[in-house]
């Protein structure tokens, strides 16, 4: 099993801060993140919109300030220029468990990557980046995302839970893989933004031995949050009527067991109408594309103190409830707190301290400066 | 008397982003700082070394920052292009008077201006750069920068204090200003810096009827810390004998009424030699040049609760013992505490939130976001 001093549960804007301030201190790091790609909510919401209170970055968008914080952190996550990959930085797999383990900290992603870290720190931001659900309490919301899909979908990458999402957001609206199992049958697809939009083309274009004799396209209003050209592509089909839009709001789902006695079947959606009116919409396969949005998930369940789920941390070393794991970011609370990127770094840089001084009680860090020390700019790689 | 929402003591990193922050939540600022240029330290100490841990900025000199960050804060500081002067940004001038005055403060400068502030951040990071004395009881810490010298050389703009200091920031170096009383008397100036040696080299090119018949340079050893140009120009005056080079260690000054009664005069330095010898430097004129180093100057009369000369704050609003002053960046302490430019950011930010609500009980601010606020994009003058 890999051996690390920290291991930082977010890749956004703070966890990776949260990287470059423990590898200045002279500590090993590991980074796991849910999302294909670093950078959090700045990539996953904003990506191109511009940030103006980052101090010293008068306007920077989201995926500028994820490139340099990435390339500030390069010291520490040395990026593999033949595979495209950082080193120390795990994408694509959400933390699902955590144990107090030899004094330290042993956690398994949902890769089945595991690791024993001697501190942890939760930079989980509003939480994992995971696809939403339908919000029915028939469908369970781990799986809501594919409903009555046969096997060999599922086997694709883009199956279910933190490896859809990695899809979703890689390829910016999910294309998902059509099959000869959807061939005469019903499709329904859930959602009114650009992955639901993708998804509608994708499965319409493909050819007919695996095209779905039915397609429907579900949202909840005739207005759609998408590309102005997946948007037209989308509306030219309906009115050809090789799409099928049906305006509605889920209020529950006709379930049946399985043939084979495994999990359920999804019969038909109930929907209520813009009219008011209650009705069904019978079908053999759904796919939900509402998009993602953050869950804490499993760190609800590892013992934190939470307050409105966010960690309570103490402002000297933010450290959480739990001996050896902090809390940095959007997803702590203290007085005072605002959920700014700038106070994030703040967090992070002492509990990087607090961390490095617990590691070495002995020998605890001086504060040195990158303007003037040799062991940071050899740390760095820089002449200073 | 000018009136204000929040005045800002001190104009480095941390005061320029608490005059963004107080600005993005609307409130009116004014900025003072004693140096001639904003930018506090960071131009004062290493203008020309870069910095590696201000997040999202990889790598930036301190002259580099200080011009991100007035440019970050330009919406509320803004450039007057015919005069080259920011509004609400007073440099050269110290803060020497704060008083409570109508729930507010009333604030005086050593330029005499004056201001009613509702609040009061103090971001005079180790304090003002004011200029480095001899360290002798006999020299009067405020006036020791130039003795015996004549009423028309104190009459122009390099005097003494926070004047002085501006003009060796400004020039890097300072010139003094040659006077005809210098004729035929020997003059010491004392340090082995830049300024010490530009001094030198002012004074020993200026023209003959301005020229001391005698200049000693004196310095604790034989090395000095300057431009390779100036310490070569500097060598070969004293190698041709123009400039008598001294090593010594003041120890003490010989001093003698004025004949006029009013004050003391230098008659000589008492020194120590390398070889432990002490001995006598007699002089007529007396310039100290060893540069700036902060001082906390009258903020410590301001009956501000400090602990090792800094100014204790709580961690939710950094505010001091004082109603409405606050203190951000290096010259603050609480738990935790590390003296870095990005903690200080957070501490503005803070300071700010805590500001304008106090300012605006009823109507606390919302934490608003520079990403999507349209309110928030009119104070910066951003289409968003």
């Amino acid at each position: 099993m890999q051996q690390t001093d920290a291991l930082i549960i977010g890749a956004g804007p703070v966890g990776l801060f949260q990287a470059f301030q423990l590898g200045l201190l002279g500590l090993k790091v590991e980074v796991v993140d849910v999302l294909p790609q670093a950078g959090g909510q700045c990539m996953a919401l904003y990506p191109d919109k511009p940030i103006y209170d980052v101090p010293g970055v008068p306007r920077c968008t989201g995926r500028e300030l994820t490139s340099l914080l990435l390339q500030q952190a390069s010291p520490f996550l040395p990026l593999d220029a033949a595979t495209g990959q950082r080193a120390h930085l795990h994408l694509g797999q959400q933390v699902e468990s955590l144990s107090q383990v030899d004094g330290g900290w042993q956690v398994g992603t949902s890769a089945g990557w595991t690791c024993h870290a001697r501190s942890v720190v939760l930079a989980a931001g509003a939480g994992a980046f995971v696809p939403r659900g339908l919000g029915l309490a028939e469908l369970d919301c781990a799986k809501n995302l594919s409903h009555n899909l046969p096997d060999e979908w599922h086997a694709n990458p883009i199956g279910t839970g933190a490896e859809a999402a990695a899809s979703l957001v890689a390829t910016h609206g999910a294309t998902p893989i059509a099959t000869p199992a959807w061939a005469g049958q019903h499709l329904v697809i859930a959602g009114g933004g650009d992955e639901a939009l993708a998804a509608v083309l994708h499965v319409a274009q493909a050819e007919p031995a695996q095209r779905p004799a039915r397609i429907t396209l579900l949202h909840r209003r005739d207005a759609f949050q998408a590309e102005p050209e997946a948007e037209a592509a989308v509306r030219a089909l309906i009115t050809s009527g090789a799409v099928q839009l049906v305006l509605g709001v889920p209020q529950g789902a006709c379930l049946s067991k399985q043939p084979d006695g495994h999990g359920m079947h999804i019969e038909a959606l109930q929907l209520l109408g813009a009219d008011g009116q209650a009705f069904e919409l019978p079908l053999d396969h759904l796919l939900v594309r509402l998009g993602l949005s953050p869950k804490l998930g499993p760190l609800t369940q590892w013992g934190l103190d939470l307050e409105r789920k966010q960690v309570r941390v103490d402002t000297a070393s933010f450290a959480s409830s739990l001996p050896g794991v902090h809390a940095v970011g959007d997803i702590n609370t203290y007085p005072g707190k605002k959920r700014l990127l700038l106070c994030g770094f703040h967090e992070a840089t002492l509990a990087a301290h607090a961390i490095a001084t617990a590691l070495n009680p002995d020998a605890p860090p001086h504060l040195l400066y990158t303007t003037t020390s040799p062991v940071l700019h050899q740390r760095l790689g820089v002449q200073g």
